[in-house]
Formats: C-alpha cells, structure tokens, sequence
C-alpha cells in the first residue's frame, strides 16, 4: 500500500468514528461543529497517533478514540483561528463562522473541544492510568497552542521581520506541538514506557516543523490550483515565513526594496504579486527552504531508528509525502 | 462560623491555588484570562467541589485541583458568553472582549479550559481511576453546557414566550448542570460509591435551579446597587425568564399589555420600567417565584438526608443563603 492508500484507508476508519461522536441535539450546533469536518481533509494527525500506536506493536482499537480526539482539537483551533483571523474561505469552502455566525462558531469550536475530552476518556478501553496521561498530554499541548497563537499574533504585528530563530520557535507552538503531542498520544495507546514516547514524540515534533516549513513555501510559490488561494496569497497577507524572511535577508537593491514594497500590502496587483514571486524564485529561496524542511525531516527519521517493520516504513514514508509535497 | 465566612475562607484557599495555575506567558494572555478571575466572584462552585468532598469524610487537598479546574470552566463560559452576547460590562467591571479584544478574549477562554484540564490531570495526587471518572464527567458537563447555551439562543430568538417547563429545561444545561458536576466531582474526589456521587449531584442540580430562578428574580426586582445593572434590566432586555413568563400568563387587560409593549424594547424609558416592575410585583410574581426555588431548594436538601456533621450543615446553610438572596 503506498502511502496516499495508507491515509486513505486511515481517514476512513477515523471518520467513521468521528461522525458517531459528532451527532447530538441541537442539530445546527453539532452542524457547524462537524462543517469543517466533512469537507474532506487527510486526518494527518489521527493518522500519527494511529501510526505511533502501531511501531510499538499497539492495537488500532486502543487508539482510535485518542485518533479522533486529536482531529476534534485540530478542528477546534481552525474553527476559533479563522473567528480571530477574520478569514472567509478555508480549504475552499466558508469557515464556519462564515456559513453559520460567530456565536455558533464560538460554541462549535468549544463543544469540539469538549467532545474531545469526553472521547478520550469514556471511549476507550485503556486501563486509566493510559487515559491520564493522555489527558495531561493533550491538555498541556492545548495551552502551547493558545500560547503560540498570542505569539503568533504579536509577530505578526511587530513591524520588524523575525529572525529565522523566532520563527521555528513560533511554528514549534503553532503546528509542531500538536504532531508532537499525537505521536506521543499514539505510543502512549501502546502502552509504552517513556524512552517510546519520547522518541515518537520528537518524531512529531520534527515532522510538525518540516510540515509547516513546506506549506509555508506553498503559501509563496504553490499553484494557486492546489493552494486554493491565489498565487502568492501569504505575501499580499504578510505573513512572515521563513521564505519570506529569507529572501528578505538575501535580497539587494532594487530586489529587496520591491519585496518591502509588495510584502503585506493588501492591495497589490497581480503583477507586483507576480514579480515578487519571480525575485524570490531568483533568490534561490526554494531550494533553501526545502533544505531547511529536510534537515527536520532527517531528525524525524532518526527518532525512529530503534525500530522497524510495515507500520515504521509507512510513517516514513509519510513523511517523505510531506515534506516533498510539489508546489 | 457562618455560611459568609465559610464561603470567604474557601475562596481564599482556591484563589491561591488560582493565582499559581493561572501565571505564564506570554503575558497579556494570561492576564486576560484572570481578568474576570481577579475581580472577585464567591468561587461557589469551587466551595460545592469542597464541600461535597468534605460531607463524604474526604480530604480538602484531594478537591483542590477539580474544585480550581471548575472554577476556570466557570470563567471560560463567562468569557465566550460575553463575546457572543456583545455584552461590555459583568460584575461592574467591562468584560473581557471589551477590555482587551476579541481575539484575545476568545484565546482566554480556550485557555482557560485547557488548564482545568491540565488541573484536573497532573495537579493532584488522586488515584488515575479517579481522574478519569473528573475528565469524563466535567468533559460531559461541558457539551451540555454547549447545547444549552444554543437552546437558549434558539428561546430567546423565538417570538413565543416558553412554558415554565421549557425555561426549566433551558436553566438545567446552562446553570445546574455546572452545579451539578461540581457536587459530582467532590464526591469523586473523597473516592466514594456511585450511589454517593448520584446524592450530591442531586443536591448540586437542584440548588442550582434554585440559584438560577432567584437570579432571575433579582434581574427583574433587585435593587440596581446589588445587581449594578439598571433596575428591571432584564425586562429591557426581554430576558425570557420565570417571573417574566409568569407575569404575562398571569396579567389581564391593560396589564398585559403594558408588560408586552415594554418586554424587549431596548428604547423603554426608566419610567415604563419601573411601571412594570411594579405590575409584575401586585401580581404577586415574587412570591410565586420565591416559593418555585425553595421547592427545589428542598429537594436538594433531602438529597443529603443520609448524611450529618458540620460539612452538611454548611452545606445547607449555602442552600439558605442562595435561595433566600435579598433582591
């Protein structure tokens, strides 16, 4: 099974399950709670935590309802960031607050949350002591992510441009945490001692970061068929990824200054967008980046020496998936 | 000691416990978060999670983490209800949206909840059988919580006036279940039977309705210095509560028609208030309503029939002190 077949076969057993727990009274709650949800998605991170469970020799059955907490709390924080963001459109579709209103995206988001906790621990069978941690875990991940988004926000407002050191530090919070707390979610269902999740951990952890440095290069330079949004949206938008500080840093002269000029104006052509794009191709910042995501890549990889067999060479070939992802 | 000072004693030992889980950074998130904390409150509920422990002989140290962890979902709710309600001040003090903004304000919430979860899981040194059995009752709690504040919406924006039975059912998810879950929790926490924890969550649903039909009452006829709202505020606003529906079932001609033309209108002058205020009270509506909550209030009390000692006591003089609230 190759690994698109592998995500496939997952995604389907995890919204099986997703869309039992996702039924209740009063429907337009549970509607917009289940919006985001049903419009597709590959369930990359139930995937990890199914994935994790099954290297250390775990079942499948003790994961899955960890597996579809963790999408619950994915989709929590896309349903509450796009109320913040003020975002219309997400994966092509009306984020919920825009399809529903932000009162009901409010509560959508928070009855996701709840369901979450609720999942994990009244629908597994794993004794309590597993279910405590996975509890504490997911928890704690959940404060980072509130944490990074304040963060997140306040770079986002600092006119400066961030050194490529905040910038890892920041996606650690915003992207990477919730890989990492899903492998170790997943080793945690195996029942496994501490060095396991530790090491799966830091898989996640590196996978997370190689993750958001490879969307954050499609944001610049994807086609804007695949991206959903229009060529070089993340430049009219401003948002400071490491493409954009980088060919920032590297840029001279006249580059540099139509890159400051385009970056982050909400009105710029097409055009200007277009020659932005072109100086930053010029600059080499592709093959920069790509090897940047590698390098985390790598570190993912050698989390996962100590073991072997199917499930392994599909986790690292997912891998291989994200990070090599065409633009 | 008497039920005020108990209830001041408690609060002084959960805000401490507060004040150390609530620190972090980055520090505007954690300051909006405490904002509502900081500016007092009774912590009554945290004072149910206490108590209840205490009636079943169980330790104070076993109840502290879920008696904070209720406390902040408490706040949570208050935080995301302001947002949706657009309301600008809670308690005398402006609400948190208001104060910093709503993004922030929504991310105070999430993190608020995602600290009683942390609270709940690696703060206190019960046994994971019990912490599992907190998780799952507060996660519950939670999605009902959700739906009852959709209920309510969905009754608010309904034209129809709701039978009491209605209002009952929308105050039990948006109040008493909270109240519940507490009194459950603290029974939890002292590790006792189920037979246990069915009693005091009996008592903490039954109080709670008690609590939510007197607060109701005070937002119709409380004196304005209490409430520090405007006298009547709730008949401005078209609050559908008890007084208000059995005021309308029970008024006759005129009467009627004076409580129907000001009920909701946001541009009534004092005056009409006032005049209705003093229509609802010749119907005799506080006596009615008053006698509505002790008939729940007594319920609650027999839920503890089994039970003796001090704690009881106390526990009972709270029953008192909410239900008979001076308005």
């Amino acid at each position: 099974m190759n690994t698109s077949q592998s995500i496939k076969k997952n995604a389907s057993f995890v919204n099986k399950f997703l869309r039992k727990e996702l039924k209740g009274e009063p429907k337009q709650l549970y509607d917009a709670a289940s919006h985001l949800i049903i419009h597709g998605g590959k369930r990359l991170r139930p995937y990890l935590v199914l994935k994790s469970c099954q290297i250390l020799g775990g079942k499948q059955s003790d994961a899955i309802a960890a597996a579809s907490s963790v999408e619950m709390i994915h989709n929590f924080t896309l349903v509450h960031d796009d109320i913040m963001d003020n975002d219309e459109m997400r994966h092509g579709v009306p984020t919920t607050h825009n399809k529903f209103d932000v009162p009901l995206a409010i509560l959508a988001g928070d009855v996701l949350y709840s369901k979450a906790y609720h999942t994990i621990s009244s629908k597994s069978k794993l004794s309590s002591n597993y279910t405590t941690q996975l509890v504490a875990r997911l928890s704690k991940a959940c404060v980072e992510i509130c944490e990074g988004q304040v963060d997140d926000v306040k770079l986002a407002e600092n006119k400066r441009i961030p050194t490529e050191r905040e910038y890892i530090k920041m996606i650690e919070k915003k992207t990477a945490v919730l890989f990492e707390v899903s492998c170790a979610m997943g080793a945690i269902c195996a029942k496994k001692k501490p060095k396991d999740v530790k090491n799966l951990s830091s898989f996640g952890r590196n996978l997370g970061i190689a993750f958001q440095i490879t969307d954050d290069l499609i944001g610049i330079m994807g086609d804007s068929k695949l991206t959903k949004k229009p060529v070089g949206n993340d430049i009219r938008e401003g948002k400071k990824s490491l493409p954009i500080l980088l060919a920032i840093r590297k840029a001279r002269g006249k580059d540099k200054q139509k890159i400051l000029k385009v970056f982050g104006r909400s009105n710029s052509t097409k055009k200007d967008i277009q020659s932005t794009v072109n100086i930053i191709r010029s600059l080499g910042i592709e093959d920069i980046v790509r090897k940047k995501a590698l390098q985390y890549a790598n570190r993912a990889t050698k989390s996962l020496d100590s073991y072997s067999g199917t499930h392994k060479k599909e986790m690292v070939s997912l891998l291989d998936f994200v990070v090599k992802r065409s633009l």
